[in-house]
């Protein structure tokens, strides 16, 4: 809308790139889904991709329309230490859904709900750039299995409260709701007790 | 396909009734979802909803397409008494999604994401016929509060799991998923210090 300067058509050529790039990494992985391969899917030049994107973080952050940067945020929610990490993890993510950069987060529930390939863009991006990145900051036994815990209660908590809308955690303020969930994430992050019983 | 003895045309009726019932049920409740409404929006007597489903609690069951019967095994997971509950809700409701007769629960978790009336149907139904029955059940203060966050745990895990497939959820035993979610599922339906703390 305000992008001016920009020629006709260009806009279509990130759209291009962008399609290409959710059908690469969805298929093959961050890995192998080079930039070069993801250009010449657009039938651009591979420069043009990094003009528009940055870097191929830049560029897989857009295709999943992520709507904060794990590379930022994770940092940041481990700062003060690993006390309290499962709190502030809950209303950082609340509170992200709840501003006005949190609206793609609805739609790409919806397209990971109905589409294998968004689930595999989703299960990727999140492995790698979220739980990974949390995972490898932490410290403790099973860092891949406890992020994933605490991914799955904040997930669950989306679908209760903006999908499906159950009172009382549709209506609640998000630090009430980061009081009830912060304890069960900080266990699943810290507890040398989960990791050690299996039943 | 082994149903002999039926009428040509009585499938069409049945499916006729459950179309009219989810719109009847996600609009105006189960309270104000009448049979009768139900009938005259099928176009039917009243008296053949009852012939094919048996009861308004069935039709609704039967509308939401949720595999399990409420009435049955909410009193089941209960009957060893509140302790352990947790990681019992944990491991029936992966064995059930596990087994054939779970097969519909991925369909409802797909359709309640992209249809806003198929979400209300299943916040009326899951609120009254699940979280209703075990917060009558448990006796503990914010009954609701309780189970809703024991149902976003739920919801949580069966995302990563199955729609997802975040590992190593994806593939862990369901044995050792109750022995993680176990200990806050049970802290969410029992304890104290929950509805205590809102931060």
């Amino acid at each position: 809308m305000a992008r001016t300067g920009r020629r006709p058509g260009t806009g279509d050529t990130a759209a291009n790139i962008l399609a290409a790039a959710r059908v690469r990494f969805a298929r093959v992985g961050y890995a192998a889904g080079t930039i070069r391969s993801i250009a010449a899917e657009a039938g651009v030049d591979p420069a043009l991709v990094l003009h528009y994107f940055g870097s191929k973080a830049g560029l897989f952050r857009a295709a999943v329309d992520f709507p904060v940067d794990p590379a930022v945020f994770v940092p940041q929610l481990l700062a003060p230490g690993l006390d309290g990490l499962g709190g502030r993890l809950v209303h950082f993510f609340l509170e992200t859904w709840d501003s006005p950069s949190g609206r793609p987060l609805l739609a790409l529930i919806r397209s990971v709900v109905a589409s294998d390939e968004a689930a595999a863009l989703l299960r990727e991006f999140v492995s790698r750039e979220v739980l990974g990145r949390l995972a490898r900051a932490l410290r403790v036994d099973r860092p891949q299995l406890r992020a994933s815990l605490a991914a799955s209660t904040l997930i669950g908590m989306a679908m209760l409260r903006y999908v499906i809308k159950v009172e009382p955690l549709a209506t609640a303020r998000s630090d009430a709701v980061a009081g009830w969930l912060g304890p069960a994430v900080q266990r699943y992050l810290t507890d040398p007790e989960v990791t050690s019983r299996s039943r």
